[in-house]
């Protein structure tokens, strides 16, 4: 059965652009905003989702749902889709699209799956539609196909060899190096700034360091997803362990995004962060905790 | 009284590269072979350095000594040259040119302080002069003048204001980024090649992040360094706590190095490295442990 309806869970910044991306290439897209967000339901508004209410009807008029959240949701979520299968007898895939671990990936597949649903490992690489972007989907294991049905529809899905775990997999080692890189700058530009070497540092790496100070600016505006990053690198971290590395580098750099969250800045969303502020300034701010 | 007579240890890769800048530059250059490798000696020969034979005799007849060495080696090496001091009641300047925390280097201070030496806080970056390059040696503390005297001669040598420790810490911050990017580097390939997903991560790096992939090319060369990086990272990581931010990212980055250093290719050196090997050979053969 060809995928003609897609329920996204939830509606934020990730969620509402996908899903408005796959209304206008022609699916019938649902959400399910019983306790949700004002934030949440004003995006799905914007996007023209229609509300199933709950979960029990989302899964039952659902072809495939998409679970895009934070990571520390994802098992919980998928907990609750599981229970609305079993009591809808719905049939109905879910393809988990958070930055997990293959693990806790494959953990959440065996939800899924024991109340009937059939499983799909996704990870998500690329910005949302909602500012121009088209996101991969990397999708993997033996329902991955139904997720693939949706590429070039506002999405690129590509399927992968394999069973389930290298979709998230490769999300994981990804990310190491986007966020990693971005917990080391913040870390360093940080510490240069508390032992008053900031402008030297700045000045030595324009000497001979340009390419990474031009990347040092994408910092200013780490206030507004650090909150969202510190159980990515957790599950990163997870990741690591489990294959043999060490996982220190990304639990510092979980520790370094959970300073910044909980810094002067770090209340600012993807919509509100001030990017007219210095770096320099940006760096003062995240050294300084919320009031 | 005008520097002209320097002494440099150890004469390795970059103490050599120095002391035969100097030399050509003029100075007088000496260091104190007792003891020392057989490359130590080839090299140092190699760039014209008198042999002093002792410490005794290197602290007697030097203006300037030059301590450059591996950071877990520093504070041994200045407490020898302090008790060569004492037995000489030689009237000499000695800059610790590693890669320590200030906090280390503030203790190395006292150590040849006491003994009526002049101490001087340096830290240096760029690389060899054996390779065409001219190193800036930052200094900072009230001697560091001594040191600016040898600005231009083969070396550069920005003098700092403040005391000692901002020459330390600036080398501390500088090299948290471009070693621990290397480190981030080579945790995320070894982590996916042990997952099987090296070729998916290469390829999505090629759509999204070609300058990353570019600047991981030099991973390749790391097995000729991984050994000397340990302690630098270890010191980096004591610099980050003592300024109030985490020291796991610089934990772990040494855990990454020391992984490597005992790794079927940890025994290449700067001189004997396979550049021809290509970047996923050199992340296969760093899993393998040497035999």
């Amino acid at each position: 059965m060809a995928v003609e309806t897609v329920g996204v869970m939830s509606p934020g910044d990730m969620g509402s652009g996908v899903g408005g991306a796959l209304k206008k290439n022609g699916l019938r897209v649902l959400t399910a905003l019983d306790g949700r967000s004002y934030a949440s339901r004003k995006r799905a508004a914007e996007e023209g989702f229609e509300d199933a209410g709950s979960l029990d009807e989302l899964v039952k008029q659902c072809d495939l749902v998409l679970s895009i959240l934070v990571p520390s949701e994802a098992h919980s979520f998928a907990q609750n889709i599981a229970e609305a299968i079993v009591r809808t007898d719905a049939d109905v895939a879910f393809a988990d699209c958070n930055a997990v671990s293959p693990e806790t990936g494959a953990l959440i597949g065996e939800v899924i799956t024991a109340a009937g649903g059939k499983f799909i490992d996704a990870g998500i690489i690329g910005g949302t539609p909602r500012r121009g972007a088209t996101p991969r989907f990397y999708a993997s294991g033996e329902h991955a196909p139904k997720l693939g049905e949706l590429d070039g529809k506002g999405i690129s899905v590509p399927v992968m060899d394999g069973p389930i775990g290298r979709a998230s997999g490769l999300k994981m080692v990804y990310a190491s190096l986007t966020k990693g890189t971005a917990a080391l700058y913040a870390s360093t530009l940080m510490t240069a700034k508390s032992l008053d070497l900031y402008g030297d540092l700045i000045a030595e790496l324009e000497l001979s360091q340009q390419s990474t100070l031009g990347e040092m600016e994408r910092i200013k505006t780490v206030s507004a997803q650090a909150f969202r990053w510190i159980g990515e690198m957790e599950e990163i971290a997870a990741t690591f362990s489990a294959a043999g590395s060490t996982p220190n580098i990304h639990t510092g750099a979980a520790e370094i995004f959970q300073k910044i969250a909980d810094s002067s800045i770090g209340h600012e969303r993807v919509d509100s962060v001030d990017k007219s502020r210095s770096l320099e300034d940006s760096i003062t701010a995240m050294l300084h905790p919320a009031e």
